[in-house]
């Protein structure tokens, strides 16, 4: 692994009453438009470009590269760390500070960005060998990050579009991994634990058997991946891409299933930008943490196009109000 | 209360994983711009405002009104039901049903506005009796809805700006009281229980003493009520208003206090509109669930502007990353 280079430490600081964690990150504050509010455009020219040479800043070396078959066309991916980072490695001591009734930790950690090649072509244009190669990069860097010291999870998530926070319009996706296991997760790898103790099942392999069976929701299958939307749908037309075979870990996902999985992966994508006139979106993998205790956690990937705004109720109970079904979206999305 | 006028329920479904709720209310689906992402605009003209005349339907009386004190001046704050709810009143038998290995509840509760007279003035601007009719509006309103049969949860909003999801830009509140405790509530509920048992004390209280002593997040303050920055902020330049006396249902804020709370909500909101050049925002009152087991939880407003979006790390994690500390945001708003 690359040479660490320390900088200002984040704080992860816990909330006293809900146990819930928040990143006071200064560094980025040198992010531009940090408090405006308002965002430039999503679409920047390319002479502005900060990922048209991605190692341009002189400084950097990529974390990884994936170059095209026909090598004479060079990188199709690269993996470098975020210039603005939420969480970095970290010399000092890795342990609770206290301040009054308050704890925090420091945020060490990773933030990576994968950079695939085209300014212009989004997930849903890119060639298969290109998405094929994004895929190939998520699962071998999460390998790599999940190795290192204090790292209890890493998500890998991508946004598009600025209503869905994208600062900028070429195509990337990031990684950030972290010293804890934030409290939305755990509640879900809790949920798994509690159905199998109780049935001896992985809830989610039950949820896969009866989604292609009852085919209400099903929006596509291949071989080993199956696309639907979700029961319990938090925003309209939201989707989910579960492997057919039950694998707790995303690190797991071998060689043979990348193609699988990058083809359901860029219909899923095509589907929400050809019916919803292309929205901005944002989607992540949620795998079980780092360890070997979380054999009944099914990992799996959340798309969530940005057909609402979370607004008071929202942020205030965590309830979203759907105003479809998530029955009719799917049977729309079926049909694109 | 009035006579209930029954309408196509909307489903509270709930998460066989995590545990979550949602709700499917198709009823709302006539909303206008519903499913574009790209609102129009705040601010509608004076013609066009709905609020302008709440009863102009016909078909419904306020649920509750407040006058000015010079009586001339007719009514200053209106209380009516949402005309697109997501949860209303309900007929049927109130109980679980199944959907395969899911399972989901009728959304049995109430939807209400809180409507002020004035199309221009938000609460920042409008006078201090206007803002106590509000406030006593919400009480009232609240202790109403408590009493109903099912309802375990309300929760009051306000939702400004569209970036905070508001559709109209003439000022209004809004409760949704619904049949479960939201699990971002029960969360909290179970923090303040759990710090009760284990130390005797009110997790709250201990939280305002502190802030009260170091004043580093502390914005200001008056007899009866703190205003402070969070410790762990979910976003920049979020605000909470705490009653300094241990009190744990909103239903119990009394006739003496409205009028402190009011003066200090009123300054919160415009500290937020003079510091950051009036940004959007959402606030609602976080209460302990209807019923006498939580003496151990403290009702309090939670402020947040938009100073951020929500993006793939945070809807994936509920981790906040905020680049100004809490102090520095303190600082500032004490400046203002």
């Amino acid at each position: 692994m690359r040479e660490k280079q320390y900088q200002k430490i984040s704080e992860l600081r816990q909330d006293l009453v809900s146990g819930d964690w928040v990143v006071i990150a200064t560094a980025r504050g040198k992010r531009p438009h940090a408090f405006s509010g308002r965002p430039a455009s999503f679409s920047q020219p390319i002479a502005d470009c900060p990922f048209e040479d991605p190692l341009n800043g002189g400084e950097r070396d990529p974390l990884l590269r994936y170059d095209y078959k026909d090598t004479k066309k060079g990188w199709a991916v690269m993996v470098i760390p975020n210039k603005f980072p939420a969480f970095t490695p970290f010399a000092g001591k890795f342990a609770f500070k206290k301040d009054g009734p308050y704890q925090w930790l420091p945020g060490e950690g990773f933030h990576d960005l994968f950079i695939s090649r085209d300014h212009e072509r989004h997930i849903p244009e890119l060639m298969s060998e290109e998405v094929d190669a994004l895929v190939r990069a998520y699962r071998d860097r999460y390998r790599a990050v999940s190795q290192e010291k204090n790292i209890a999870y890493a998500l890998i998530f991508h946004n598009h579009g600025h209503e869905a926070g994208a600062s900028l319009g070429h195509s990337h996706s990031q990684m950030i991994a972290m010293p804890v296991v934030p409290m939305s997760v755990a509640e879900s790898v809790r949920g798994s634990n509690r159905y199998f103790r109780e049935t001896g099942k992985c809830v989610h392999c039950v949820m896969i058997r009866h989604e292609l069976r009852s085919k209400k929701r099903l929006v596509e299958e291949n071989d080993r991946f199956i696309l639907s939307v979700p029961f319990a749908s938090e925003i309209a037309f939201e989707l989910r891409i579960f492997p057919k075979k039950h694998q707790s870990n995303f690190g797991a996902l071998s060689d043979d299933d990348i193609a699988h999985i990058a083809q359901i992966l860029k219909r899923a994508l095509g589907k929400l930008k050809k019916g919803l006139n292309d929205p901005a979106y944002n989607f992540f993998i949620h795998t079980a943490p780092v360890g070997d205790n979380y054999h009944h956690y099914h990992w799996h990937i959340e798309i969530l196009p940005k057909t609402s705004t979370w607004a008071g109720f929202e942020i205030g109970t965590g309830i979203e109000i759907s105003s479809i079904t998530p029955e009719d979206a799917a049977k729309f999305l079926r049909s694109i």
